[in-house]
């Protein structure tokens, strides 16, 4: 098993990863206030790994109740979100009962923020079965649901009290979502940590094939980053934005296209790629990086191209974008491989022939 | 004009009270990151009120948009808050514009929680319309909307950067709410402030006409004695709780009668009145102090008495209330004018014998 913290002064909260940290009731009972939880998750997750988590559970005496979700990023919104208040409210839940997130990044997100705003804030804790929560949206306190007119419109900053990261519910996730995620491991390996960049190069078909060792490590050395991100930046003031290198240009994919269409982890990848072409063409990544970073993205079988949707499209739904702040666009771009930087003002211009050249030719 | 500071280190605000602060707009202007605010009111006080604060507004060169809700408690739910969203994204404004909510307690909670929620928290200013959001919900940075099964179930803490209590609007409040309003004024006397108790016994009629001067001081008072509350235990781990006097009581009644048919600020009336009899029987509070807690209420033409609820239907409604802790029924009583103490685990024949003594007679 492995351990890092997520040091937030009296926030702090542990992260565990490793094969069959779900049962770990030990550090479950320690993060409890009383022995009372609402498990929250989804239709796709509770026949996995649901039973076993409630007879964990009950075998130390912790009266559980649990809500199931309908799966899908389609249901992250407020109806699906008041199922989980009205099972709260049902189950007479109050301010010292634990909720606890069992699913992807979709089921820990609507979780967390039933959690941050139910009597205005209840302890939680994020048990994440993707290779994406596990590595990134479980980690960091950032919850939220969609909007018809955007997406994450709506959340809070809500921390969990610790995050199991069991590995072995990997076994069961479809390729496509394994991959998505590694497109988030691909980005700490660029924004600040060129050392896990090469690790990722040498180890990409052991992580391919799911062996456990390589994805504890990857996990492990993901979360090393993002705990040490949110502990400078708790609520995106500075550097935590960097985290949102290619997300920008990511989500103008996932909107254009319908959200679902393309999976978040795939839009990041290529959008990951047009800020690398981007930092290159206004001379800040050398051309021998900007063709590291594709072929590490294209050999992890995520796409390296944009759908064509006209750079004047892509310039629109980014200037949409929540990242937008007073008006005014900002980007994370590379100086180099593990050196990102955010910048303002860029020209409009450069960042339309960018998307040009990294969007699939029609 | 007067001034106070809720003291919340670099979240600390000002609160202005008076005539006229509505048109303050060099403290508006200073509270603001970017000229570009939404202007959340209801029916009832857009007429009365928005076109002058839009009109100080735009003569400073801030753009105002305006979301306008149904007037009433029974519109304070998803619904309406969603219709704040719709207007705050079709208008796209980002994390660095403004949300002032313009209204009673009502809008203030709804508006407060649309700011703490979109896009995970936006800037906002209270400028409160009624008498009980000059004293009480205005302040403090509790936010929430209600649920079918319980009010205020979903909320966030959430500060605002400004406050500005114009007296003035209170001259179009209606009687009954303004009486509504007096039953906080009197709450702050009576949980901790004996010298501001006596005051307001001397006061109370000036304050039932209205004489600005009067209001102007039982504000700031209130005010004053809330912001040192606030600024000792933001998040109600301690002492905050004792504001809750007569509330546990008052929720009950006001949801055992359907919300809406009591004023909330009618049922902490009666509510204190039980508390401070239930306070007598325990031998805490002296028979005299009881007697002019009942008088002080009664000649503010606020209820002293009850509805005849029946005292088991009471606690079974106290029960669910969001105070209860581990499923715990705390109280806050009085020792003695000026001097509340939370209690827990009080003797249920205690309780339903000041609640049928403080019922009207059947
Ligand atoms: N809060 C944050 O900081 C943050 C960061 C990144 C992404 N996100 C959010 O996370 C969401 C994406 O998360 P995701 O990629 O985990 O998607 P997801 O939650 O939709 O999971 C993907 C699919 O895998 C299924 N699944 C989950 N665990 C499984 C398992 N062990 N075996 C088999 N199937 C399993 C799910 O039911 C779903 O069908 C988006 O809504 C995104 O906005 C949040
Ligand atoms: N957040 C907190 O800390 C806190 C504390 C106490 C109460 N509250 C909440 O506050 C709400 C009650 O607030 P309220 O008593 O102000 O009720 P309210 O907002 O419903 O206002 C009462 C009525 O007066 C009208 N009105 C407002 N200003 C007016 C004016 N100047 N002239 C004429 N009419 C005016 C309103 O439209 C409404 O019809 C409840 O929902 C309660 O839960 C919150
Ligand atoms: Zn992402
Ligand atoms: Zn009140």
């Amino acid at each position: 098993m492995r351990k890092l913290t997520v040091a937030l002064g009296d926030r702090s909260y542990p992260i565990l990863i490793g094969e069959g940290v779900l049962d770990r009731t030990d550090a479950i009972l320690a993060a409890l206030k009383t022995p009372r939880v609402a498990i929250v998750t989804n239709d796709v997750v509770a026949p996995l790994y649901l039973g076993r988590l409630e007879a964990a559970l009950r075998s130390v005496d912790v009266a559980c109740d649990s809500v199931i979700l309908p799966d899908g990023e389609a249901h992250k919104n407020w109806q699906t979100l008041n199922t989980i208040f009205d099972g709260l409210l049902a189950g007479h839940f109050d301010r010292s009962t634990t909720l606890i997130a069992l699913g992807g990044g979709v089921v820990g997100d609507m979780a967390g923020f039933a959690a941050a705003t139910y009597q205005r804030g209840i302890p939680f804790i994020q048990i994440p079965t993707t290779l994406l929560s596990q590595v990134d949206s479980s980690v960091g306190g950032k919850t939220a649901i969609n909007h018809p007119l955007g997406k994450n419109m709506i959340g809070a900053f809500h921390q969990p009290r610790l995050v199991l990261a069991d590995t072995s519910t990997l076994t069961t996730l479809p390729d496509r979502e394994l991959k998505a995620g590694l497109a988030e491991v691909i980005k700490y390996g660029l924004i600040r940590d060129p050392a896990f960049f090469d690790w990722i190069e040498t180890n990409i078909e052991r992580l391919l094939a799911r062996e456990p060792q390589a994805l504890g490590e990857a996990i492990e050395r993901s979360c090393a980053n993002k705990a040490r991100i949110v502990s400078e930046d708790e609520t995106e003031r500075g550097v935590r934005a960097l985290l949102n290198l290619g997300h920008t240009f990511g989500h103008a994919i996932e909107a254009g296209m319908g959200f679902g269409v393309w999976l978040h982890g795939e839009a990041v990848a290529a959008g990951m790629v047009m800020a690398a072409c981007l930092s290159n063409r206004l001379g800040w990544l050398s051309a021998r990086q900007y063709e590291r970073t594709v072929a590490l993205i294209g050999r992890t079988g995520l796409p390296v191209r944009g759908p064509k949707l006209g750079a004047a499209r892509y310039l629109e739904l980014m200037a949409h974008d929540k990242k937008v702040d007073a008006g005014r666009l900002r980007l994370v771009l590379l100086r180099d491989i593990g050196d990102a930087e955010i910048f303002a003002d860029l020209p409009a211009v450069e960042i339309a022939a960018a998307i040009d050249a990294c969007c699939e030719p029609s």
